[in-house]
């Protein structure tokens, strides 16, 4: 259904990062070709409207439900962890063996749980509502994420990282790409609480340098196509929703 | 790392359905030799203590962030899709070929993540904190979630499995079972908001019905291994968050 020579088309809100950047890291880290496609010009079939078609009119198979969608050949998958699943053997971001493909998979969805905690610190009440019309459960809801939750998944993946290179022991992966999303990203939303977390996980900090080195994502980091943090996105920088400073 | 006489053990919470009932129903469904550790007397090794020991000294591998967990052999797996997707070749639970196990998975996480959504109509704000603590934010996250979450995710759903029998098309798979959970669910938490729904999905009710009457499932369903509903669970009935009656 790919091959080496296939160009991937991953369909994504164009003006974020959000969900889609955990797929974007995977291809710009392996060099993939790929066609970033809502970013391209509307007369070259980009804009939200390609998203929108994709979503509208879906090629056979399971239709998504939202974007991130990826496009590989014939094949049209959603879901970030399903997509990393996919593509991980394809781009050798991570080893073949079933034991190891299906731990990968297993730490993609816990990160996939702490992004969905992450998004719910600012709309903890509904989605079709303005961050601003929840914000009071929203502050309560980030402060029970700083003091509870963080603390919980960062103790997790420390444990999981520690006394390795890499999460999944020797082997780099996707799962390292996307922990380095996340850690940026808790960075930039909540400098003051992660500042606090930051000393007791110094192997994740570690990876998260690791990772931001390699050639491809390095290259990528410091190029256009990385969309800035914004507050649009999962990770939005609103300072009281942020720990209390000490 | 397993075969065919694998006995698999299932850790998960004794007293409630939860996100172990989805792993259940896939052993019930084919058949499968297992343990449901966690409700053997504790002189078998069974109860709680089993999980916490489990999450405590994980054996080698990704360790399990929470229940529920499977052991096949060697290999110890977390996250109820990560389960799904390796039990599900082994069960005859979801065609061999590459591209419908990734839309399997795509499902089960689009699966995954309505059933999120379900336990935040009831815990908003924290998991932490007893559902009464948070009753306020509850109410309206819950009115939110019926009026708009549910309609879209059931909309989907219902695209998804309208003309074939099994939500993959003509093969059943082990997302049928988890969405016949789901559906059983919903039925038991919002009567009212889901009896409003229901004249819009009649090939989801097809496919409950039609999962109810498969052999393993229907023995296990008048079993006593099949645990009611509760308000310990995910699914909860509280009438304050249900649909006004209409």
């Amino acid at each position: 259904m790919s091959n080496p020579e296939t160009v991937y088309e991953l369909y994504y809100w164009p003006s974020i990062q959000g969900r889609g950047e955990l797929i974007r890291l995977l291809l710009e880290d392996a060099g993939a070709p790929y066609r970033d496609v809502a970013r391209l010009p509307p007369e070259q079939g980009g804009g939200v409207p390609a998203i929108l078609r994709m979503l509208k009119e879906p090629p056979p198979g399971a239709p998504p439900f939202a974007p991130p969608i990826l496009k590989a050949g014939d094949l049209v998958l959603a879901q970030v962890a399903n997509i990393c699943q996919f593509l991980g053997p394809r781009l050798g971001l991570v080893p073949g063996d079933e034991g190891s493909r299906a731990h990968a998979l297993q730490l993609q969805l816990t990160i996939a749980d702490l992004v969905a905690e992450v998004h719910d610190t600012h709309h903890p009440i509904s989605s079709a509502l303005y961050y601003e019309d929840q914000q009071e459960a929203a502050r309560e809801r980030a402060a029970s994420f700083l003091a509870q939750r963080l603390p919980k998944f960062l103790g997790y993946f420390e444990r999981a990282a520690a006394g390795s290179p890499y999460l999944l022991g020797s082997a780099h992966s996707y799962v390292d790409l996307s922990m380095f999303q996340v850690l940026e990203g808790l960075a930039y939303a909540f400098p003051r609480g992660f500042e606090g977390a930051a000393v007791t996980i110094p192997s994740l900090l570690a990876l998260r340098q690791r990772v931001a080195e390699r050639p491809g994502v390095a290259a990528y980091l410091a190029s256009e196509r990385r969309l800035p943090f914004n507050e649009d996105g999962i990770f939005r920088r609103y300072p009281e929703l942020d720990a209390a400073s000490s």
